[in-house]
């Protein structure tokens, strides 16, 4: 199948944008909220037809959404977390990547950050619960973190995590806000802004809770190269 | 001189609350921001006559304040980082409480804090610029920190510091957010909003850039008597 | 059984941090909200093991999680307000503590502070209901609260009583917006500021509705021995 | 001369609405922020000779303002805290209205709200420095305030004392915030968010330092009655 | 019955206010929200035993609490627009009160404050849909409106109304804010800023959705005199 | 049938501004959020009665409100995505108005605005899921796009779809926001600012998810004349 | 000179955009603010060199780049109310526009619409002081308004004009927020949020204080056909 | 000269990290804002011992700040955009770093981060002005933007340039938002969240005109080695 950089896949009611791979290097994902079942599997199967050699993606799938792409995908289909991969996961071309979360409330988020990852070829793991509230946790993986060679942190409350990450490691430190706190964390605006305003100098960030935003971050800085 | 409870000097424009020491267990002090420098002076004329044997304290003195201060109290007053202190510091009956300040642009913050808590007979000291960007700095200063009886954290940017240090300390933690950063610290409101959602439990705040705050916190949980 | 203040024991999907009352004085509680009731039993667990002679804590559980919990532990579980407590509640080593809140709608949120207090050896007691609309209330409560070594001061709407109520004593104020009141109030917003600009000096504050943290500012502050 | 509710004068730049003493029982004052001095006067004028019976009023002016009007109208024109009062005071014709300040850093605003209130034909005094950090300043004051038909209360900071005071009154309680304080007031921010949700019913709000405002609610609340 | 300026009657997680009365001249109501329907009944019963000639009343109670009320004082309770009031109105003592609003959307607020200030002695009526879009609803309402002691101006979306109406009439203007409109109206927060910044002067604002605050100012205001 | 400028249909708990047309070119519509389907259906009947040649609309209509309006008005009604439009388009009068959005999930406002335009006479159609990430796929677009009288650009997230088609065709551009995103869009507010601060100069911009408020600017600008 | 959609003028710091006319209809105008006089005048010079016939256009200039300005282009150079305009004004091609301000404190952002406007073809007047505090100055207008093929109103404070203004009048109304007003005005917020709010269908809205942006939407409004 | 990952050079005021390089890759660089001359030039002869291989760079440098520097290192020192180099330039060790700029107002900012990368052994170069209300200097500049291994994209007002960048190209997005642009970019508020809210995923994003931060995470994902 040929495709170019200004292709696309005209629903009506969406344009697929099948060019993507060619100009970005990743293919387009399907945002499943908002959007009906049926409108996610359909452009779940645009972008199989267009790109077959690449898995295609949906995110946010609430358990109707889930049950309606296993019932038209079958075997192809494997949902996780929200997230939908149909076709199967490529061989890993790049990282290691790890994904590293402050707490356990946090592991959502994470996990769709380490599938997106996946899916887009990438070899990423979990780390879990190494807030800083108990630095020796954080100490303890700092070595297998030091292999990374991009490392994403989930946090939220007081997004703290990021800035002690930063200081112990040389490799890209993307940083995600999760809404998870007493009130004070406003849905998650308080550790964006600690985030933003880490003290050690390198660390970005992307919106809250958005890991899939994180893992399209590290397939860019880890340049992965995926058949298409 | 005898002075009760219910105790103020009227000045007219202001009613010094000279009650205060009997109900609280520590004098008003003057905030000079927003005042004449006359008005400050009389405002410490009136505590130094109504406590002969506590310190007269003013804060946010700018130099023509200092400078006024200066002529109206001669040696009696010894003025530093906007602060001035009328009639010499008593020995220190509580303690040791250490200012930690996470950068050195936080200094004159921590400063406020040391000498106000000084001023209240609190044993206090600094430790400058152990921001977590260099963990380090800060895991060595913590068996120090491990021998204060209450810890002042100051902080601008990520506001992260005292999270971390509260996981490494009994002692009450107790943290001041600074005005210290790039855009979007928003005046301080970022390091506010880390500290509110500190991940280690029992962590406090008080107001962005209030050293006075905090240290008459500090005195609170010193539990700090001085002869009245 | 022994333990050290690097430990922690680790579930794979959390590090219970077992290590925390060695270095902090108090051991880590359970989090419920955003956590399985599965996991929140097998956190409970955790600490039980680790530190037998306390009392293990969870907090923001909901009605199935109690369930839960209750089926787990037994006769060993006490449950209030959202608070589960595993293992019977030690002496009161420390205190007293007050507990006051401004209004009836601020109780939930005042007996979360009392109860995680108590369970960390605090003598703690509620004084309820009395907001500065009334004063005399608040002014007939003074004298017992003048004998708290520690007061926790919980309000919604204006949050003007820790103001208040900390003129007339000198023991350390920890003030606790809640999340109480009309619109303006903006979920907590409101008297979270209040309270953070207090005119009286000394005030400390945590996040909103967060009585957890109160009490672990209070055990701070009390400097409660607990057997270890 | 003669007027009636949908009379104006037409400078051009200006249409001064010379028909509200009909419609509204007060004249339109000048909000001398953001106008030449010129302006100032030539509207000073228009309202002159449009309501010789009234004085004529103008708020926020800085000295060049000050000394132009002073230049223009000579001994008719009397100044202070920044309104130009141009006429004469009328006898008071209503009261009284307390106008009261929780610290003197709030006094310039309360001294706009006496000064203009007095223009309009009230018989205005201020109470200045009645701050809830102690209370019994307050108390003291209240019988006198117990006399007052209205009460403003001008507070900064925690902005408690609208809630405390309109506890104890029965007059109608105007609350003016101001932007003094450190800064999570948020130049005002904290002490409007405060009053507007005075847990004290009956309480109403003007806008950040608008002693202005809260003086012009005065005259309507207490239905003055000047000749026009 | 006889009480006194100092009275409560104390419930245990209560303190009913009941010397409220004698000092500011209304009688404590009971905010519903967030107390259970039990709670609502006792509070009610207690004001209504320390002042049996007044109405007892409670505000934003939902269908359940409405039934448990109902069930417990019989043919005395009287319930709408979530507001109850036990033991039957008074003959108005004062007014008129207009009590305007801008759109349809608002009128649950603004019913609010037509019953409390009934409830209180208040001779109110309601005038409804007169906003500012089509401008001679509002003007046609004008001679009516000129006849109020008082105006309750209740707005959503703009506020825009009582700058407009300010303008036109000579009575007190108390404005309310709704929370009613699209995003950008942000929880009320948009109308709440309009009715702060209105150039009318003499507007005096309250809560969001408060139409209990607004109520209770006009009390104040119009000087009600109830039999106590 | 006879109506003018001032008309307005009284319906007690309503005023229908029956002048409107006169006035502004368009009829009023019934915004049925917080409205009983009964008061909407009363609105509706009011409309139709007073202008019989013009279709009556209401939006944010849900199910149970667009039961109650189809059982009411029968064949005469048009249902969909919230809007009901009783008695049958009218020919198109001017335009052509191009609703563009950026994603699917704007859709339903796209759908809002463009059927609101269609019931006021204009010319509207739809051109779905030209995001800025696919730049090409607006690229095909502008040909058609230029030939529009008007354009509405309807987008969430990032909002930057104004600025670029803005910097690419000559007709007016009325922007709406969507409060489409991830946690950091803040219900709306980043696409609202980005709207607001375009760098292309001319976009105006309506309220989050108005498209009714973008259609009926669009009928201003597109100078809509509707036999009356 | 030719000249075609693509152009543009690379100055290495700047990239002038002369294809703009021939895209959107409306040259590029220069934002003096953030630049030195040696850039605006070489950016005006550019636009004068690639479009002769158009005037070329600078705003918020500040006097020292007024001045630098007049010395570079002498006679051709046109400067009031910070806007630069270089080449003699065209004849006007479209209108009339009505610019429409509240208060005299709006005038100078009114001012930047009218010149900008002019500068573009379009036959601008300016229409002062009409705010709602006193409508009939407003109603006495509104003849001459209804004769405007578009109105732009500038307003601070509650900015509820546009509300009531395209309540009287068919014709487009653009609203522009100004920064003017007391402490909750938020530096202009407080009338962005009402006009975004405005009860009145098809008003839209620019950036506070931006002027420039108004009369840009209004070229475009108006269809202006200049000499290219 | 030798050092280790937890060196630090402790100035008493300051305990400059000479470890950072050894865990991070980067020196640490000094921050000029809020320090003294003296102060700054002390802490670049710290980093200048410890690290003599390396160029020492501050941020942030005022006049009188340059003015001193230049005098205590002499020749060694280079100072441009109020950014100092001591210690001359390393020849680029990796890149192509492509920053680029949407307006020239953004110009500052993204110098900042060109001179940063360079100290820091990057091969940076600028594109100035290409922002997306002229879309084709933006296309023109692709293929050369195609061939950078990292893109910086520096914007204000409406941010869109990260969103329409990260589309076209491969390579990691680095958006610095900066505080350019009319009232309602408050501050940079408006393109910081534009920027998080990128509907092109993979765009990370750092603080308001913080062009020092995101050279340093471009440092970070281009994996930088320079001699230690």
């Amino acid at each position: 199948m040929q495709y170019d950089e200004q292709a696309y896949t005209d629903l009506g009611w969406a344009k697929i944008d099948t060019g993507r791979p060619a100009r970005t290097g990743a293919a387009e994902a399907v945002y499943a909220a908002g959007k009906t079942p049926e409108q996610v599997v359909a452009a779940l199967r645009a972008l199989r037809e267009s790109h077959p050699g690449r898995v295609a993606v949906a995110t946010r799938c609430d358990p109707a959404c889930v049950e309606r792409i296993t019932a038209a995908f079958g075997e192809e289909a494997w949902c996780d977390s929200g997230v939908a991969a149909i076709g199967g996961f490529p061989e890993p071309g790049a990282g290691p990547l790890a994904v590293v979360c402050a707490g356990t409330s946090d592991l959502p988020v994470a996990r769709e950050a380490e599938i997106v990852a996946r899916a887009n070829g990438v070899d990423a793991h979990l780390v879990a619960d190494v807030g800083v509230a108990g630095l020796h946790r954080l100490l303890d993986a700092v070595p297998r973190l030091r292999e990374a060679a991009c490392v994403i942190v989930v946090a939220g409350m007081d997004g703290a995590l990021p800035s002690v990450l930063a200081g112990l490691v040389a490799a890209p430190v993307v940083a995600v806000p999760t809404s998870v706190g007493y009130g004070a964390a406003f849905g998650g605006l308080a550790p964006l802004l600690t985030m933003l305003n880490s003290c050690s100098p390198g660390v970005t960030v992307v919106n809250i809770d958005n890991g899939f935003g994180a893992a399209m971050a590290a397939v860019r800085i880890l340049g992965v190269k995926v058949e298409r």
